[in-house]
């Protein structure tokens, strides 16, 4: 199958990545809104720039989008759905119902077929939630993240006046994981349950205290958190915190009704957290170009994909192998 | 939905306990080998000797076929699987691909949906060893066991002459599971994963010796593990080792191709097998429901069922509340 990348951020050199451990898959073209001569690729992709977009109609199964949820992905998923099956992570959990209508819409309209809201969070995790909640009708769900860097963090502390560069780790409260684990069913509090750890590099001369106090105060991101905040140099930062590193649990604690109480959890530890969700892209595209063919159009979640469709490997194999 | 249960034994009562925690699903009927009236069971089902079961032909939509993996499915699933929709948790994972062929024919020759293999492991851990090797295609596979109580093995030991009554508990090795976590892409012999602790109840006279040699020296069973043995009255068993614990790891430990490491973890810790097990048939059967309402036959197992089918909830509440 031939798939084509939006966008070639993080994500996008991510899927380029993915496409080489997937001998199905073949990357045929990235699409950039930048001058295609400027980008330095990982592959022998053509790069072509958005504005030709409509003559790789046909050429590609799938248009993997790499798009930011706030503004890029609102409209180039159902834009771009009119043209292509296509396959997006926009992850902003509250939209989710409004951006399905758009994208199932306008691939309906068009018989194309679109996957939206894939990765991890949401995504992997979201699948996990929901067959754990199938399984255990009676029970509490925890989703903790983390260790890793939040982007969304990363940028507010950057914003405050005297920063130069930041990152910022989120960090699960092990205490919290625990009490989980052993079923005592707690109601936590957002510091109950994750910790916030920044490394600031100050501007030269800024007053720190300052920006420390900034930081800590900053409403819904820091304020209902314990943070801590270090002030490293640039090289520092680079050398020790330059990965983008995340993960996190989800675990349903439940009884059945003979009393007997479960625990289901699923965890991700992963050193990139792009590497990671454009692998998880790939291979739901590999899956909505499958459901192409056997002829079904509109939008989709990872909740409507039979799991086999993911696999390179026959059902024979699967059953063989896997069950 | 209406279902029937076949079999009344440990699997059977558990789906009896899952039904009532699903509001949408109605236990009508209760199939057994032995006399109806000698069955006391904790629901208003009506007992019905598995002589009668052809009359029941349309009268529910699913049966839960509880009998065993070794002699019991192999002949009851096919058999059924003519008359009803059914669901069966057959466990010998070499046999799957017969065993699947079987159902397989004979749901298609009559118009029903067949759903084996269905549980935790095969089942659950299947399904997510299925996506861990989707999503990490290059990578290394781990399942460890326990801690739990395997019933092959008790029923191993109290087969040994002298041997009143025995359980057997798999125990993960931690410091295999903390290899497996830390990324090391360990190669392990099965002394190297899991431990047996044996709890036994000798007979009055026996040469707890001679026991504790022939559990120690069990080919295949007990030689290759580091096993203890305990030698305890059939009280303190009864009182501590009463239930029926079990659960379990799967890690599937990959890089993806910019040499960044990841760890996929799902782990289980159940205070009943087989409550647990009959929650997760009682899922599957409501998605082999609906499915065969939308006119699927044939045999599946849980790789071919997307997952929304599983939950009582619309797509648009899951896509709401659980993405």
């Amino acid at each position: 199958m031939k798939i084509g990348i939006l966008g070639y951020g993080n994500l996008g050199k991510g899927v380029e990545y993915a496409v080489k451990q997937n001998s199905d898959v073949e990357l045929s073209v990235i699409f950039t809104r930048r001058n295609p001569s400027d980008l330095k690729i990982n592959s022998d992709a053509k790069v072509v720039n958005i504005s030709e977009i409509e003559s790789w109609k046909d050429k590609i199964d799938v248009l993997i989008i790499c798009g930011g949820s706030a503004t890029d992905l609102p409209e180039q998923t159902p834009k771009y759905a009119r043209i292509f099956n296509v396959v997006d992570s926009f992850d902003t959990h509250a939209k989710i119902p409004v951006h399905f209508e758009n994208v199932d819409k306008a691939a309906k309209e068009t018989n194309h077929l679109a996957l939206i809201s894939c990765g991890w969070d949401p995504g992997l995790f979201s699948l996990n939630r929901m067959y754990a909640n199938a399984i255990l009708p009676e029970g509490k769900d925890y989703t903790f993240w983390g260790k890793g860097i939040s982007q969304g963090h990363s940028d507010a502390i950057r914003r405050i006046d005297g920063v130069k560069n930041a990152k910022q780790y989120t960090i699960p409260v092990e205490k919290a994981l625990k009490a989980v684990r052993n079923g005592e069913n707690p109601d936590f509090t957002a510091r109950e349950m994750h910790t916030r750890e920044c490394f600031v590099v100050a501007e030269e001369n800024a007053d720190k205290a300052r920006i420390e106090k900034e930081i800590k105060t900053m409403p819904n991101y820091f304020e209902p958190y314990d943070t801590t905040v270090h002030f490293i140099s640039e090289e520092e930062l680079q050398e020790k915190h330059g990965g983008i590193p995340h993960g996190g649990f989800v675990i349903r604690t439940g009884k059945t009704a003979g009393d007997k109480n479960h625990v289901i959890e699923y965890s991700l530890k992963l050193d990139s957290n792009p590497e990671f969700t454009s692998s998880v892209l790939v291979a739901y595209a590999r899956a909505i170009h499958r459901l192409s063919k056997e002829g079904q159009t509109g939008c989709r979640t990872v909740f409507d994909i039979a799991p086999k469709y993911l696999s390179p490997k026959s059902d024979e194999e699967l059953r063989r192998t896997m069950l």
